[in-house]
């Protein structure tokens, strides 16, 4: 029996699965991520499961640890628009920057792939948490945290009113006449922010969505905030259901403060599960996957977290309490991860090993490892006690850890009745339940047009 | 029999067609130019045809025309990648502006065309001509030529770096050892110049092209010298054979002062076929378009390059001598356009409708009404007589207009030897017969790395 609520599903796309050592596994295929049929059919796959949509992460810059690990560095919105030609109902979330783009150029970019995917396409919005983009784009230093969000919240509103420029009649297309558009319908935006002045109008006509579907991802105090206003789907970490429930409520009422409907801003948090016919096998699985990560590697990453060198500690001596007592200042770049390291210490006193294959699975989102039923039944928690709206599901290891999750989670979530068997519309919009907004123009009198 | 000089042949696609007035005629489709299946069709007759490529051309602001035009505005890039995966040999080649992108950012996606493709994309350098796209990036002026020119040499230089920045066979991948990418392989390029800072590394892998299709349309002085150093093929636009043959001459002449094989330059004039089984129809065809055109829209683009309001002329009365007279200066952005009209006005002394009209074909490029023999004649001659390597065809409707151009004219080129009946090769730089280049960086000694 259908629900009326019903969850969502993103297959979050990392090139060899979101397990640090996958790369390593032989069921992965690093040699396949450079290779587009391989994204196509990871798109397939989603599609088939009837998932709401497909999301890449992004940064302008090299990881410093491509040395083991094997990220693809592709530009999403073009890969995305590959899997669009593949697909016909999946939506397609790219992740892009505020801070190293220009508001015209990456409005045309995800304007594009909305229209050529018939209204799929989401932007999750980032300011670029790494400083190594800075000196790709001439910077001296990485802007810091209130001036990034700063601009965000300029650039949003410049895409937007870039994106709502054309009304969706503004082509009249009379040939007879030799009228193409209503340049009446057609608007200048003359945004003129502190950091960003754009006159437009945009180049191309409204979208199939009227706007792609605006998603976020910061869960410090002003990314909270900026999502409260302007986020339609938020990606987000919680090892633990309270600290979902807690996030889940803020969020909400955040959206009531902004005069927003609370369920026009969907909460998705990140899962990786590990998935086999027993929970033991699950177990056994994770812990193959954990025995195959490089410490130096695991290491590197934790440094960044807590600012201070790592190399003198003992893989197998506990780690010591006081590297992650402090969450670091509101504005700190990392502080919602280093608050979920701090959790983990503080709770299971793991070995420094033991916290490297804690965090190897997915860069501190929550790792599950059981049977299907045990996946569907802590999604199904989550998604009726406050927690969450839906899931972005963070497979260990492509392609394989998302076809056994649509193969055997998805099934039991369709037939306990909170997940769709078949799509019910054609847009990323429709799939999420968010409405189509109307172009900010066109609630403007003609006369003050 | 074949030839060892083979013609290039692309296919410059336009929305509806590059008559301005396509989008009144039956035989062009306006109301599919916002759907991807449209362009990846056109695609496919081109690669059936065994196009060289596709080509698009782009500005990021939107043209005051549009009343009158159906532009789709749509990013090149983005549509070239849903054309990639429609196609399996075609060339890709997207125009992207040097003065409204970041370097790393425009890198990126034409690196991941070219990953997507298997080497098939190619960037035709722009450094926008239009002073429309300035205000869309918060400048109150565009940029005078010689900046925009300044800033394109150090742009090209730095986008040629990141992609040169990961040597081909940095990519380890070696599962055992558990290390990816030998990052001895993989270098900064600490680019800074008097516009442009840029650090590196890039973040994806050389891709299969080495580096994407450098490509070039400027036919200003400077626009010339950029042509000779960095072009790798060069569309232009010629009425006549002995300017044609000037220009081709001039361009392969600074190849040689840059120390480069004339060879590796490819020239393109553009051509605009109309096509029918008598060159009585062909021009009843070209006549029956320009009947379509709207004197409004045409007077507007005259007005831009006049430099003055055209609006008390009378349409059926000679245009005036003196209104192109000057050719404008060398900085000019407008100054091959203006010239071309300049020569039409003095040697055919035009009314001004009828100035319209040869003007509405092509913007200035070279229409060409005959049967296909007479078309391949032409094709022929400019070819073989030292004015072109090859040409991009314009078609003047869309689709038909390409379809009749690949049915009719492709295959007495075929017959004649002088155009292949396969594709030899699978990568853009296999069809131009340019060499794929090696990594800049591949060729510093180890100890200076």
């Amino acid at each position: 029996m259908t629900e009326l609520r019903q969850l969502s599903l993103n297959a979050f796309i990392y090139p060899s699965g979101h397990h640090e050592a996958a790369w390593r596994h032989p069921w992965s295929r690093p040699d396949r991520i450079y290779d587009v049929r391989y994204y196509q059919e990871i798109g397939r796959t989603a599609e088939a499961a009837k998932l709401d949509a497909v999301f890449f992460a992004d940064g302008p810059a090299l990881r410093t640890e491509v040395k083991h690990n094997a990220a693809s560095g592709l530009e999403p919105i073009t890969l995305l628009t590959a899997i669009a030609t593949a697909t016909t109902h999946l939506g397609l979330i790219a992740t892009a920057s505020t801070t190293y783009y220009e508001p015209y150029n990456l409005a045309r970019l995800f304007s594009t792939l909305d229209h050529i995917s018939g209204g799929r396409a989401g932007w999750n919005i980032v300011t670029t948490g790494t400083d190594l983009a800075a000196a790709n784009f001439g910077l001296d230093s990485h802007p810091d945290h209130a001036e990034r969000y700063a601009r965000a919240r300029e650039f949003v509103d410049a895409v937007v009113a870039l994106w709502d420029s054309w009304e969706d009649d503004a082509i009249v297309l009379d040939r007879e006449s030799g009228v193409y558009a209503d340049t009446d319908k057609i608007h200048r935006i003359d945004f003129a922010g502190a950091y960003l002045k754009v006159r437009g109008p945009f180049n191309a006509p409204r979208t199939p969505q009227g706007r792609p579907v605006l998603v976020q991802a910061g869960a410090s105090n002003e990314g909270r905030a900026f999502a409260g206003k302007y986020a339609e789907a938020i990606f987000t970490a919680h090892q633990r259901l309270e600290d979902a429930q807690a996030f889940y409520a803020d969020i909400k009422a955040k959206a009531r403060e902004f005069g927003r409907t609370p369920d026009q801003v969907k909460i998705l948090p990140g899962i990786s599960p590990f998935i086999a016919d027993t929970e033991a096998g699950a177990k056994r699985l994770e812990r193959e996957f954990n025995e195959l990560t490089v410490p130096e590697y695991g290491l590197k990453q934790l440094e960044g977290l807590a600012n201070t060198s790592l190399r003198h500690l003992d893989l197998d001596e506990p780690i010591p309490l006081e590297l992650f007592s402090d969450a670091g200042d509101v504005t700190d770049n990392d502080r919602s991860r280093r608050q979920v390291v701090a959790g983990i210490v503080q709770r299971e006193r793991p070995t420094v090993r033991g916290l490297l294959h804690r965090l190897a699975g997915a860069r501190g989102h929550r790792v599950f490892a059981g049977t299907p039923e045990q996946v569907a039944d802590t999604i199904e928690e989550w998604f009726r006690d406050g927690a969450a709206d839906g899931f972005n599901v963070m497979p260990p290891y492509y392609p394989g850890g998302l076809e056994v999750f649509a193969e055997s989670v998805v099934p039991i979530l369709q037939r306990r009745g909170i997940f769709r068997t078949e799509y019910t519309g054609t847009t990323l919009r429709d799939h999420f339940g968010l409405t189509r907004p109307e172009s900010g123009f066109a609630q403007q009198p003609a006369l003050a047009r």
